[in-house]
Formats: C-alpha cells, sequence, structure tokens
C-alpha cells in the first residue's frame, strides 16, 4: 500500500488508500492480461481472459465513480503485492516449454491475481458500509462479484480441459 | 515463484515449484504473524491470529508430508507475492496511530495473506488430481478449508466489532 501509511488517522483514511492501492493494482493488470492472452494456447481460457480484461476496464472506471463518489482524489500508489504477483506471474509463465503446462501456470497466476482483487473488494466494500457510504459500497461489490465470477470461471477451465492434458 | 521456472516442463515439476513457493509463504507466514497478534488490540482479532498461527505450524508439517509423499525434496524457494502481501503488511500497519483503524488495517492485510493461500492451496489441490495423487490432494484439501475458515473469522471480527469502532 505504498509509504504513505504514516498520513493514516481515520477509517476513512484507510478507505481511500486503498482505494489508490487497488487503482494501481487495476492498471498494472491491464498491461499484464494482453501478455497473458497472447501467451495462453487454450482457446477457453484465451476468451476467459479477453472477457476479464474487458470486465477490468470496467473496474477502473468504477473506482473512478467511487472516488469521485466520495471527493477523493483519483491517484495510484504503489502496491507492492499485486507487482509480486505479477512478477511471479511474468516468471513463471515465461520459461515453460510445454502448452499445457504454460496454460495451467497461466491459469494459476491468473487466479492468484482474482484472489488479491476479491480480498480487497471486499475489505473495501466492508469499510464504506461502516463509512456510512452504502452507495460506494454497492458499486465496489459489483466489481467484487465479477471478480469471484472470473475467478470460478477459471477454475471451471483449469478442471475441465488444461489440467487434464497437461498431466 | 522465483527463478526455476526454465527447469519447468511438466505438470509435476510446475507441482513442485509451486508447493516449494507456498512452503516459502507459509514460513514467511510465521515470522509475520507474531508482530501482527503484538500489534492488534481487539481481543477477538488477537484471538483469530493466534489460532491462525498454530494453524500455519500444522500447514507447515503437511507441506512437508506432500513433499515426502511426491518424493520431492521439501525446500523453499522466493515468493515474490508473498514478499510483497507481507511488505505493504507491513508498511499499513506500521504507522496507523488509532488502535481501532490499526485492527481494521492488521484485519485486510491477514485477508490477503490468506486469500494468497486460499488460491494456491485450490491450485495444488487441482493440479495433485489431475497428476493421479488423490492421496496429496487431501492432504491439501485439509489446509485449504482451513485458510478459508480463518478468512470467513476475520470477515467476522471486521463485520462485528473492529470496523464498527473505527469508523
Amino acid at each position: 500500500m505504498g509509504v504513505f501509511s504514516k498520513d493514516i488517522t481515520t477509517l476513512d483514511d484507510l478507505f481511500v488508500h486503498t482505494l489508490r492501492d487497488v487503482y494501481y493494482a487495476e492498471n498494472q493488470i491491464l498491461k499484464a492480461l494482453p501478455k497473458m492472452i497472447k501467451k495462453a494456447t487454450d482457446p477457453g481460457l484465451q476468451q476467459a481472459l479477453s472477457e476479464h480484461l474487458e470486465q477490468t476496464r470496467t473496474h477502473v472506471e468504477r473506482l473512478e465513480q467511487v472516488f469521485e463518489m466520495h471527493g477523493a482524489e483519483p491517484k495510484a500508489i504503489d502496491c507492492p503485492a499485486m507487482d509480486g504477483i505479477l512478477k511471479e506471474a511474468d516468471e513463471i509463465v515465461g520459461d515453460v516449454a510445454d502448452k499445457q503446462v504454460l496454460d495451467a501456470a497461466i491459469i494459476a497466476a491468473a487466479q492468484a491475481v482474482e484472489h488479491y482483487e476479491i480480498t480487497r473488494y471486499g475489505t473495501l466494500a466492508t469499510w464504506a458500509k461502516q463509512l456510512g457510504r452504502p452507495d460506494c459500497a454497492s458499486v465496489l461489490v459489483e466489481t467484487l462479484e465479477e471478480e469471484k465470477e472470473a475467478d470460478e470461471i477459471l477454475t471451471d477451465v483449469a478442471k475441465g480441459r488444461v489440467n487434464a492434458e497437461a498431466a
């Protein structure tokens, strides 16, 4: 969540700080997903990732909407967690030669990304409600549900096709 | 997942590589949790984290069991994802002065840790089954269920007490 945590004194500060952390994370995902799509070979996996790329654009817009609703500046702050998750994805996906094993690695990497987002949007929605902002919480829950759905679709792809071929 | 990914050619290699990634992650969590427990002020949160510390010791043992069952050396490899998640936790938790806000930040950090583990154990269990190792999968699913439960307990603590006080 970056180096500004000394400025956090209230739950409202923590909420805005975490919004900015996730804003950074979503923008990094926008850069990473096209590379994953290019590397993936399973058509079902490519489709799932492509659809999630479209959704991610909407998630960025929704975050900007929440910033505006809450009267906070929509800026990104470093997110070492997402940097680490994407670094790991890059390393593992970069060197696997076998196509089916590569697809399995891509699914695992994409699911690690999804789970980070699930936990952060869940936290943000809870905090928004506690702060008396059910309107912000509703927008955040919309994205939360899509992240959970994306994770489930990847599990289905993994269970149904890729892993069986790779084994 | 470290720098050994060029050695990955089969799903079995990927499985062992990811086991080692999670082995590193669990050991880092063992070091991080006592600091979180010390900083937490809500008794329910302290208890939830203390119980999870005990569980984490069991999770490390279970991983060693799976390494042995699978005939692989139980070694840890760098996990940039968990390093990033814990770095972020350290930064955010380090500088929050208000006790209730600090507790909310600790819960968020602990849930990010849980979700990383949930995704990795889910992936490992799926791969173990695909590799014809339902015995390894069973051990991994035991931990997976405990990680999910730990995440739910933290959600309950967050919703029930800490956030309401911090707002």
